[in-house]
């Protein structure tokens, strides 16, 4: 195999109480990505549409990740990568994760496969540490592995691949305003209450369960931030009302997509789950903010090989 | 049915990572009580033997409990109630809750069950309330519902029952020191860094996802608790020399059971939490600390009926 096609989807982390370990992955929307073994020995990146990055290899997160790699891996050949972006950078649906998971992914394929997806999850975190200055693989995780995962420890790389239930709908609302991941992180609190702490503990592994038994009350009762969602909801435009309006229309629940502007509801079926999204983009329509909507399902598979030659 | 006969199992809450939250069932450790129902209307407490506890019905757990129900289930009949305590006040394995839900739950069977176990507890919590200050349901729970239990929200009550392995194992150390519940509270901290919080709610999350998948080396790794154990374990006498103890014989996890002062570790078959419980017993021992050693499966049933009539 010498060149390789994938589609790298978008995913959403900070699941509400599951803020930095909980994350699942979403299904049409995503990025492509050609990966392509070549003679000359490093990383490089020859194309990117969609997005304005920079295709210097160390300062992209599909060739850090890539390196990563490369550096616990070396090998003779070296890679071409092209990219085609159809997540947006700074959405909070993990458009780093999908570069830097599909770049490991592919070198992995064309090497033979000497990682598991799992294994491959600490070279991408190298790209998602360039990203955001800190180590974490909660989208990434679902990104290469599916379905709904939980980082149990990032030292030692500790993840479990959680179960769903197979009705389980996301509808994603992004509102097209910037939001700096530096704003994003100073209005979080250094300190919570244990009371709090308890609190949200309490609701995750209420999700978990819910997660694990098919059961959507439960997951529905359980989708409850108190630690994050209170100071990080203010950034994003009407998070209030858009919140509102899922759980009037049906959803089991909703909150911050990553860090934001991105904002995820869950629901039970399709139609719930396309209901909610036209809803809250209703909301945003007369505030004169743009905005996408997507609907998904929760994405099984993870990374997908389109083709390979 | 004039008369119940009840034996009320002991508990472990506060199970490590899952603080306030998670409890489970032991087995052969527990109160006897009888309940008869008489014509006097009201709640007698007629004997308590195996422990110097208040006979007035508004000073002990029992009665408390017992009143909370017939507050919210009026009866022209009253209930008299022997308690024959096993359970130790003060060793941390849910002596009051035993006696908080041996009311109720016999009380319930005595006037044909208006109630299920699982609204049983939000009286019970009335017992526990008065022991502790507080009201709190993670031994109630395990009690009345065997096995383990999660805790997700008080008000509203909020329970779910856990799978648990078959072959999960208790060992119980309760060193006979008086641990006041106010040093145990005292040495809490009331804010905890957000990410000592995230490291707990992932190590839950982790251990609810063992407990469903049966994975005993999840069960393990999750077992730590970064919130509560590094100031209480403190009060507790070599406590770090008895949690390697465990752990070096084969236990999976160890931490303080309920506020202390006793221990639990779970292990993989009796055969090596009798080995733990022997072990961690020799390290007492020179101490001059007097203590008891318990070994039980994960009771999953919860309060059993020995007879009626």
């Amino acid at each position: 195999m010498r060149e390789i096609r994938l589609f790298c989807p978008a995913s959403v982390a900070n699941v509400s109480c599951g803020f930095d370990v909980l994350g699942f992955c979403l299904d049409p929307i995503g990025d492509e990505m050609i990966i392509r073994k070549t003679d000359k020995p490093g990383i490089k990146i020859i194309k990117i549409e969609g997005e304005d990055l920079s295709l210097e290899t160390n300062k992209n997160v599909a060739g850090i990740a890539g390196l990563a790699f490369l550096k616990e891996y070396p090998s003779k050949n070296g890679f071409e990568i092209e990219i085609y972006k159809g997540i947006k950078a700074g959405s909070g649906i993990g458009s780093s994760a999908a570069s830097s998971a599909g770049a490991v992914f592919g070198i992995n394929e064309l090497l033979g496969k000497p990682f598991t997806n799992n294994e491959l999850i600490k070279f991408a975190m190298k790209g998602e540490e360039f990203a955001s200055g800190a180590l974490h693989a909660d989208n990434l995780a679902p990104v290469l592995l599916g379905g709904f995962t939980l980082v149990r420890s990032i030292e030692p790389l500790d993840i479990i691949r959680l179960p769903f239930p197979k009705k389980l709908f996301a509808s994603i609302i992004h509102p097209k305003i910037e939001l700096k991941t530096s704003d994003s992180r100073s209005v979080l609190k250094e300190k919570v209450t244990l009371k709090k702490a308890i609190q949200q503990s309490a609701n995750l592994a209420a999700l978990i369960s819910g997660l694990y038994t098919d059961n959507y009350d439960l997951i529905s009762r359980s989708l409850v931030d108190v630690l994050i969602e209170p100071y990080r909801s203010a950034l994003i435009p009407s998070f209030n009302e858009l919140k509102d309006s899922a759980k009037k229309n049906g959803a089991l629940g909703s909150g911050i997509s990553g860090s934001g502007p991105s904002m995820f509801s869950l629901s039970k079926g399709r139609k719930t789950a396309l209901l909610v999204a036209n809803k809250m983009g209703n909301i945003l329509k007369p505030l004169g903010v743009d905005f996408n909507t997507y609907v998904s399902k929760v994405n099984p598979i993870g990374i997908k090989i389109i083709s390979s030659k």
